[in-house]
């Protein structure tokens, strides 16, 4: 990406091993990330570009000679985050506090909209699968590299459990994963906000009781209206605006939790004092999704969530351009890239 | 209090039973909060001023016809909050957020800084204590009204566990006292962060373990050193300005907690970036002090925790705007009154 709206294909030097601890993954699956669309709306002209993607599904070809659990030909997920495996934050299931972090496409690692790439610290970063690289339950496995996981995350730290109350503030991939993991956890009642009729439909599939799409005071209104009054235990903020936030805290139950995973646009956190007064948790950030694949998994490989639904399109890397375009214009809920 | 700098002691009416659930207590220590300093500070002059106080302990003089726990001649904790104790939050823990909840000294109620004070809700507000009213314990006991609940909050909210590294933002009366919590809950390190040299040394009295008197990004740089270099598990956030929970989100280690119990004077919570990307939760709010009792007045009783320590100034009713001014001119940490 060189400028807000200026996605190109570019060959690039191959993926290669740099230090022993590196991968190199075929990529076999990646996709688009509503993430990747802040800065193809807003991004700055830049002369180097920016390397995009960071959710893949791949086949290791090459390790690095310190590298012990991951072997050649091994299906693996990859993250978002890359981290070592080994320290304490890592220990602890929070991966993306790694002191070795990093994230695909920044800070010179390549991005995953890409034939191969090189994988820092893969015997922590990687996660082997036991299925074949064209198992049909593909769409499902590459959400979690990000998507499932980020949704579970606001989902937990929103403290979802067996008959709470949740809404779910965003209609985006993250937001429908974010029904998924609520309802998984035993939410009674999930309150989808959002404003696109099929994402609506897939998230009352995905387990949405009530759809609100009114916004601001409205909004909070009828969360209000439809919770006997007393708003949601659980707030799973998906989008990561002020607004969004906002909304978030007003429709939030006294000693409820917000869990925003959307990368905040927004310096300050709005609501200082109804949050306060209603003793109100705000917690979240970029979701350990390493750490949850143990927990995740089992439900994808035995059926019961089929996250994959929320990828509506699939393109070759040739049309990753026009995948862009097709989220930013709300044509595509998200688009899967098949190298 | 009539404006900012402008206390007064006047007869008003008696208290009395109003509604058939209420009591009227002889009010035998009270004292003067932390947070009646903002409105010290900086209250607009009002012709009908405000009732303050709202700590107290006291001696139960009427009771109205539905009131059945609370008797004539018990000895009573008055948390700062009124609460019905039979609502869904009161079940719940969270009297603070009750469904009648009111704070004494506002929206028509009497202030505790007085002789006597019409009790709402006496059976859900009022906590019967098995002392005499002169008990030597008085000082410690009248903190579970306030101040030493509303550090246990802090230190719940903060996730406070045995083996923490928790960090205490501010040295007044909370602060203190959320020292205390801290170490009851197992903190292996507690940083307390202040200016006061006497509150310094009651605060490692209390199980301070380091001191920390920079502010700003050199206390940030000076509790990274202390905790080789991550920050603190749990931060106790006991100011409530802006720049206070800048710092608090500053120091937080990565996956780490913010109890905020200072009443916010900032609309905004800043750092909503750094709290994201180290996925730090901020919590806290209003003390349900009330559900908090049962947990806490044992300590009392065996002495155990000695919380009363932060009185070190005592007056009678015509003593209070004194009180006032010792207060916040940082004279006196805490200043109890004896009607």
């Amino acid at each position: 990406m060189y400028a807000a709206g200026d996605v190109r294909v570019e060959n690039v030097p191959d993926a290669a091993i740099v230090d022993p601890t590196d991968a190199v993954v075929r990529v076999t699956r990646a996709c688009i990330c509503g993430s990747d669309l802040w800065p193809y709306a807003s991004m700055e002209p830049s002369e180097r570009g920016q390397s995009m993607g960071h959710e893949a599904i791949g086949v290791v070809e090459d390790v690095g000679s310190q590298v012990d659990a991951i072997k050649k030909g091994d299906v693996v997920v990859m993250p978002f985050a890359f981290s070592d495996g080994t320290c304490a934050f890592c220990h602890e299931g929070l991966p993306t506090a790694c002191v070795h972090v990093g994230f695909f496409g920044n800070n010179g690692t390549n991005g995953a909209q890409a034939e191969a790439l090189r994988i820092p610290f893969a015997d922590g970063t990687l996660y082997p699968l036991p299925v074949g690289e064209d198992d049909a339950l593909m769409p499902s496995l590459l959400t979690l590299s990000d998507v499932m996981g980020t949704g579970h995350h606001a989902a937990v730290v929103a403290n979802v459990a067996p008959g709470t109350r949740a809404a779910v503030v965003g209609d985006g991939a993250v937001g429908l994963c974010a029904v998924i993991a609520a309802k998984r956890l035993g939410a009674e009642q999930i309150i989808i906000m959002g404003r696109h009729e099929d994402r609506l439909a897939l998230a009352r599939d995905f387990g949405a009781t009530d759809v609100v799409s009114e916004r601001g005071e409205d909004a909070v209104q009828r969360v209000r209206e439809l919770t006997g009054g007393e708003g949601v235990h659980s707030v799973l903020e998906c989008v990561g605006h002020g607004a969004s936030m906002e909304t978030a805290i007003g429709i939030a139950r006294p000693g409820g939790a917000v869990g925003r995973v959307g990368v905040p646009q927004h310096t300050d956190i709005p609501g200082s004092l109804p949050a306060f007064f209603g003793n109100i948790t705000i917690g979240g950030g970029p979701a350990p999704v390493r750490a949850y694949l143990d927990d995740l998994l089992p439900d994808v490989l035995e059926g019961r969530i089929d996250p994959g639904r929320v990828f509506d399109r699939t393109v070759d890397l040739d049309g990753v351009p026009d995948g862009y375009r097709a989220m930013a214009d709300r044509e595509a809920i998200k688009v899967m890239v098949n190298p």
